[in-house]
């Protein structure tokens, strides 16, 4: 193996920049609202901090919210601390170090902190492991710590999950006397990882390992602690039944990418979290087994994943219905996770390809382009009356929310793109490899550059040495999956680098001054399902360089199933600065069948309607739902 | 208006011979054994004739089923007696009797019986009309007892089933004091309607029209109803909330087809036969309504109605999804009874053509061909796989199961096909008008037929005199809406009568020996859907005579999304005696796309796939399923 560390990034990017500039305006004090109880009457009421106070004998009341409402400040907080690392905000700063005085302040003395179980009744906590989260808060608490402690060196909330961290390993383990658990949802896998990398302390690398070799093993602990509870099971009759937790058998034996999709992602993130700094060959190649299943057969082409609102999971290959899709933000962002540590594992441009598609797509089709409404599920085509009157599409929402009772989305948003800057770019010896073409100053050990790029609309990038050691280094530029063709020059003169695993090479003894530009083609054009997604059968989507479009109705009119592409005929793309915030807009010739019959018969013998010609416009499917409501559509008649 | 009554038939064709043959022979044993829980293990047990015994003091036991558990012999005991009607069978008729004693030793003191409550405890019955079905049960109970005293002239059932309603009138209705109820599932409206064709009594009419004008009023019956009991509404957050029942408003102010299609399709039955009776032109006007938005937006090309197993229910205009349908086959059932009821409202010929659609279609694709299982659920798409891993596809089947706990499919085809009879002609003045092409004998009062066909193999259609009055009469055959081109002729000589509202009209003094031909083209054409029908947009059904085909795994192979038909090559059609029991197949040109791509990649940019030619096979949609689990698809890619 060939494992990478992340590379520092100062990131300065226009079109990561908006967004983020976003997130931290907009997102962070508003979701700050929400943990409070602040917004508007229609949105739903968090709990979230209330539970918190209650829970620390400040305040009298209920626990509010879903048994993992603790994990959304969690979120919340490592947001903030991505977000101070490239703009430090002492006011900021200063609420967050107050809500980690709240938090804290409901830390029981043993160490245990999960409000659900401190103002339920401690006596029945770690009684469901399976569905009660409390490893999930676990996790997200320590995540939170260990990015707040890493921007600004305060020590509280990390003093606070080290002790939590403790309190579990005295009560959860393979050791005679404790419960042989694991995470019901994933995450503390690779937030024991992270803290594993802060504190060096090899208990935080022994539980994470527990947790993931653990997993699923015969008995089953699930099934044992249902048992013990009395409970029924839930997922007794569903085609994943304990899979949906991806705990129906052990790791390695898993094939298939099942369940629900966000746990997946998040484990499968964890396993390559272990798999790379243990070295261990059988668990990275589980990892790359249900990294295959994910993305060559259950992935949409937004990036999205999780095909079925029932379980918000997977179903099988190939099965990736477009109108009934999950496809929730949180799994999409999960999905960026796992390909950026399949990336640590082993440098490979199709994992960065993965992950640009999931990030350029169906990551930031989360959010509104304000920053204030959220899409849990993330469509490929929208009808908005069938999201009111059919049962089945009710999931979709043909606009964004305000808020979610169970607000997973919006503060995973905000801390994946707060964060942008540690997917730019990795290390592993003497290399450095540029996995995304996104503006700012890598630091790269004694090699330090500045790119340049106007990604994703021009596939131009300048990459220019800011400083170099004396020892010959080498940048590997990723060579995207989608780019047609390239040329690469230094300083002036053309390259022609070897290629491999997708990454173009340059080895060298740098000097500051020198000047990579690397020029990708980046022309519109059609893309094709493989033969088995049923729902893609004889239609085609369009994308230019990273970037999925999608017609809306606000353009082109409704009943967009009565469209079709003329996929002979050229297309324009034009940068429109007004548009969306400033998009590339793409323009096809195409045609459109007459909406309603003659004699509204609603089937007739007879020839084929005549269509008219007609011109398309396509906009960036993130940027969908940004102009009322109307229809969508990615995959579009061709 | 224009009422009809039915014309007695008595039928021998072959077509329906051999499923008459079936039901008669497979299927009306078959399902008592089922009654009786005398199936194999793997069927679901009945406990119907049991709960009988229970609720006679004859055998202990618990209460077995469901509330309308009792309804199933009702229908089974209905289909005997049309059974009996043509085939008189006197150990049948014995087993019928003994079965009616058993129902009738149930019945109390004061007239109730549902053995449901008495069981349980009958001081809770009518306390839920919304939801435990008495006047369903009722309602089955009359139409079964109505047609056993028609056809055996025996009383027991139907003296029972006048007690019944005496004691059902004596406890609802508008006056004080009772209960201002209405049955939560119809059926009851429809089978007073019969007997009180039978009786005469007023009483029996004016319940049925209390029963559909009372329905849906302000204050609403079922919300005071839910008050009472302390229930929760369980459809309080669904689109359709009391329109599941069709008891959101009165049945005048309701414009579109909501809510459980069964329901649905009985109650518009019993509003169009009381329509029909009293003259009632705004109670006609409703009934039009409800047609025009049941057939014109809301009904598959198979005669299925019922778009999603959310509530069984309907959706929204032009919401016809193939694969996710609910399709339930008595609704389409439900839709041949409410056909026929226009039809003896006003003779259109549109009313038949949809009677036919329905019958050649979506009700006998209901029953395997042997006769020994069925399905609830008629899909137009079935991909086997996502039956069993797609949980909003589950409730499709891809092959027909023995029996159900809710049973109320195979009874109810029995009952319908075993009346066939009853839906060939109506009269009406001195006008016979033939609405269905079947083989057998026609009573038109004075005037008697026979009628010879092929039908729906051939349009060849041979109809003799056999008894003529001194009065001129008419005979009106139906045009089908499929007929692209006709002939007719009397004794040899062509004639080109006036066609009025889908109907050839020949009027004369007829003569014993007067032979008419009537020769209906039947070239199998493709059909489009409307344009507003999303999932047929870029498809073609194909179609002969009545018959609507189907695409099936067994002769064409898997991956059928993968298939186009070529609409601008020929259509071969061939009579195999010896394919699912005689049918005419098709055959069409047409392409496959490659199953895979070269690297299996999910995305691809590029060409359309190359294809190459195929020949497929088409059979009956009636058909499918009889030769093993497979894909099946009705609207194929053109």
């Amino acid at each position: 193996m060939n494992e990478s560390t992340v590379a520092r990034v100062a990131l300065d990017d226009p079109f990561w920049g908006r967004f983020r500039e976003t997130v931290t305006r907009e997102g962070i004090p508003y979701q700050w609202k929400a943990l409070n109880d602040q917004l508007d009457a229609d949105a739903e009421p968090s709990r979230c901090m209330r539970n918190f106070r209650i829970a620390a004998g400040k305040e009298q009341g209920e626990f509010g919210g879903f048994v993992f409402q603790d994990s959304d400040v969690y979120k919340w907080l490592e947001g903030v601390a991505y977000s101070l690392r490239w703009k430090p905000d002492p006011a900021l700063e200063a609420v967050a170090d107050g809500a980690i005085e709240e938090i804290t302040a409901a830390q029981q003395p043993d160490g245990y902190l999960d409000t659900y179980y401190i103002i339920n009744g401690l006596d029945r906590r770690w009684t469901n492991l399976k569905d009660h989260h409390e490893l999930y808060v676990a996790g997200h608490m320590i995540e939170a710590a260990v990015a707040y402690y890493r921007v600004t060196g305060k020590r509280a909330l990390l003093d606070a999950a080290i002790r939590f961290v403790k309190h579990i390993d005295s009560v959860i383990g393979p050791e005679e006397g404790k419960l042989r658990g694991y995470p019901g949802h994933p995450v503390a896998e690779m937030a024991l990882m992270r803290l594993y990398e802060v504190t060096g302390d090899p208990m935080h690398l022994k539980l994470a390992e527990y947790f993931v070799n653990e997993r699923g093993k015969s008995p089953l602990f699930f099934e044992e602690e249902d048992a013990r509870n009395g409970n029924g099971f839930y997922w007794k009759n569903s085609p994943f039944r304990y899979q949906y937790y991806q705990a129906g058998r052990p790791v390695r034996d898993q094939k298939d990418a099942e369940g629900h999709a966000v746990r997946a992602m998040y484990l499968y993130s964890g396993m390559a979290d272990v798999a790379r700094v243990t070295g261990d060959g059988s668990l990275a190649r589980a990892c790359r087994t249900l990294w295959e299943s994910t993305v060559r057969r259950r992935m949409y082409v937004t990036g999205a994943v999780g095909s079925s609102e029932y379980g918000e999971a997977f179903t099988f290959d190939y099965d990736l219905p477009n109108d009934t899709v999950y496809g929730e933000t949180c799994a999409a962002i999960g999905l960026v996770f796992f390909a950026r540590r399949m990336l640590q594992l082993e440098p490979r441009a199709e994992y960065a390809d993965v992950m640009e598609r999931a990030l350029y797509n169906g990551v930031i089709s989360g959010m509104q382009l304000d920053g204030k409404r959220f899409f849990y599920v993330n469509p490929l085509e929208v009808v908005p009356e069938a999201c009111e009157k059919d049962a089945h599409k009710r999931h979709v929402r043909p606009e964004r929310q305000k808020w979610f009772g169970c607000a997973c989305c919006p503060p995973n948003l905000i801390r994946l793109l707060a964060s942008l800057e540690d997917y730019v770019a990795t290390r592993s010896g003497d290399t450095l490899y540029v996995n995304l073409y996104v503006g700012g100053e890598i630091d790269g050990g004694a090699l330090k550059l500045k790119m340049e790029t106007n990604y994703p609309w021009q596939g131009d990038i300048r990459l220019r040495v800011t400083e170099a050691g004396d020892a010959p280094a080498a940048v590997a530029l990723r060579i995207p999956g989608w780019c047609p063709g390239w040329t690469l020059a230094l300083n002036g003169k053309a390259l022609e680098p070897e290629v491999k695993d997708g990454y173009a090479t340059v080895r060298r003894a740098w000097r500051a001054g020198d000047a990579l530009s690397l020029a990708l083609e980046m022309p519109a054009r059609y893309v094709r399902a493989h033969s088995r997604i049923r729902e893609d059968a004889g239609r085609v989507a369009l994308q230019r360089g990273p970037v999925v479009y999608c017609l809306e109705e606000a353009d082109n009119g409704g009943a967009l199933h009565c469209v079709l592409t003329d996929t002979h005929a050229g297309i324009d793309a034009v940068y429109e600065p007004d548009t969306l915030g400033g998009v590339v807009t793409l323009t096809t010739g195409g045609f459109r069948e007459p909406d309603g019959d003659p004699d509204d018969a609603p089937y007739r013998f007879g020839d084929a309607p005549e269509t008219r010609p007609v011109r398309l416009r396509w906009i960036p499917y993130y940027a969908w739902a940004n102009r009322g409501v109307g229809e969508m559509r990615v995959w579009v008649r061709a």
